[in-house]
């Protein structure tokens, strides 16, 4: 098993720090062992001060990030309920999809893609609808790069008496975020983007209305392997209370709690920080090439760029990986061959990449 | 992270080699990468060959074994569906709730915990349920260490029109088992038992019929992460038929096909062979020192054994742990505080660890 060494400045998996992958392959424990539930409790302590929360149901999700998604989904959401999912890319199509799935009445709201929803839009939505239980939105929308501020929804959603729900999946350690602060009701995320820990795990935080709404069901879960009713026999059981469900991912556990080390170290602030600072140097340097911006609010971690007139798409990302070892991503759904995805995500957004990946877009482009 | 070195002799996860938690920690690749692609085709090829099967469709799930469990259900069953789930033990009972959450119409056939269902029984509860479309049924019971006969079933179920469905989780690796041979329609296993991978994939098979069965669904699967109409663009796609879905856990794949390697340098048969060895040298052993076996058919991979009268269940388990660092299992449901559940899954069914624990368990039970 020999990978290439490559640069992942795609839309994930992020580069994987060696701290993160040496800590992947210690010794495998019991998943009931009692050093792995401390590790297991502390990785959901580490999740909650990453999540700036205090909700006690907080831990990964033993799945990608996209069974993070079903689980908030199928948790959340019982036959019948009307909800709303605000669509502008292919994760918010995705989370109605998983919603439909559910039993749910979806109302999409729209916007064009790349574009990002007012607020007055949402709540025009929500006096809509004033059935709808959930609303559900993309802070990061990995698929055109758009950056949802969602800091003031809450206001809106607790006067209607809906849960907001929040895809983190690209935002979470590269963004600002505050679930308690900005009254998240649930929220998911995965481990292969800003936390830069190899895929397989998706952190998810349920907060208090959630468990509320959980607790009322009339319906059992559709999904076993999902069902928060017995995770969280598991996961915040503790002591004695502790319940088996199934065998959690007992290493990917062992380097998502590296990763998470790494950005606490860090510091929040100072990783959100140097994201952002990222960004604007690899924006800089794009437009100085001539590459233009899709989104009109771009994320800082994943950078959605037009393909350049007369470029070959697929030429290019092929040469950037043969040539260079870097990879970036292509454009998803309707933006198949438009786009370019950059990411830089966690370990991989550094002075040196930045500059490295346009030294090399700049040379084949050239070319 | 500096979790002990546990010698794992419960009922999984099982021991894994440095060979695997090496390639385990090997650098992470992007999940669309071309090399990557080849070494998930290659995943999917030693998989087939580990199963016995010529099924195109045949990868593993992104989840635990449970996750598998699902998947298989999920697709293979529609809302109002009659199936027969033979239960013996908690994982009969977690087909049945799993098939349930799918809509299903269980019957479920039961018989004693630890003891195996004649195929006469069998029979005649397809006989009794004409419209029954699956029959689910364990091939090894982790809870009881029951072994099933499974190979002789194919006839009743196709004769019947109903599709079979194994669970093989702690037999696939360890024990006997042709899936094509035997006519198992879909099967799914986990990567922490017998395979000495550390767990978080599923590995599942699907044949014609259950192929045949999903095309002709009427509804939509319920999971969008688990739906196979989804997954098989991806794991079977192949060349630039291949779609996105959802992002693999890499290192997890380069565990896996480690792991799997293993198996095939030792060859099946060998290692069918050396885990009825080791399960004799263990039987002999434990019985010398007075212990009974519980089921009347015992799996050579996992031995459930009576907690001797008088005996502290707990206490001797955690004295193992801590002067021996080894993992032995308690009882699980009803069995709980009446059984221990030894392991001799692939990397730990050696001579070496068999003499070790039975030495540990005489000296503690001799004080």
């Amino acid at each position: 098993m020999h990978p290439h060494e490559r640069l992942l400045l795609g839309p994930g998996p992020s580069p994987v720090s060696q701290r993160v992958l040496r800590a992947l392959g210690a010794p495998t424990l019991g998943h009931l062992d009692p050093q792995y539930l401390q590790i297991m409790d502390q990785v959901c302590a580490q999740l909650r001060q990453v999540f700036r929360t205090a909700n006690p149901l907080t831990f990964p999700v033993s799945g990608t990030g996209m069974a993070g998604m079903e689980c908030v989904a199928v948790n959340l959401v019982e036959p019948g309920d009307e909800v709303i999912v605000c669509v502008n890319g292919v994760f918010g199509l995705r989370m109605k999809d998983v919603m439909e799935r559910c039993g749910a009445v979806v109302h999409a709201l729209e916007c064009p893609w790349g574009e990002t929803f007012p607020r007055e839009q949402i709540a025009a939505a929500l006096a809509a609808h004033p059935r709808a239980k959930v609303l559900g939105i993309v802070q990061a929308e990995t698929s055109t790069g758009a950056h949802q501020p969602i800091e003031d929804l809450s206001a809106l959603t607790r006067a209607h008496g809906a849960l907001l729900v929040v895809d983190a999946v690209t935002s979470l350690g590269g963004h600002e975020l505050r679930v308690d602060d900005w009254g998240i009701d649930a929220i998911y995320s995965g481990t292969q983007k800003c936390l830069s820990c190899p895929p397989g795990l998706s952190p998810v935080s349920f907060g208090p209305r959630s468990i509320a709404r959980m607790d009322a069901r009339k319906t059992k879960v559709q999904s076993w392997y999902l069902d928060v009713s017995m995770l969280r026999k598991y996961y915040t059981g503790g002591g004695g209370g502790r319940v088996y469900h199934h065998t959690a991912p007992i290493n990917m556990t062992y380097a998502l709690h590296e990763a998470l080390a790494i950005v606490l170290e860090e510091g929040l602030d100072a990783r959100v920080a140097r994201h952002a600072a990222m960004h604007q140097r690899l924006r800089s340097g794009l437009e100085t090439l001539g590459l233009k911006y899709i989104p009109s609010r771009s994320l800082h971690t994943l950078n959605c760029i037009r393909v350049p007139d007369g470029a070959d798409d697929a030429g290019v990302r092929l040469r950037l990986l043969e040539e260079y070892g870097i990879e970036i991503g292509a454009g998803l759904g309707p933006m198949a061959g438009k786009a370019w995805r950059i990411g830089l995500m966690g370990h991989g957004a550094t002075v040196r990449n930045v500059d490295l990946v346009l030294a090399a877009l700049g040379t084949i482009l050239r070319r």
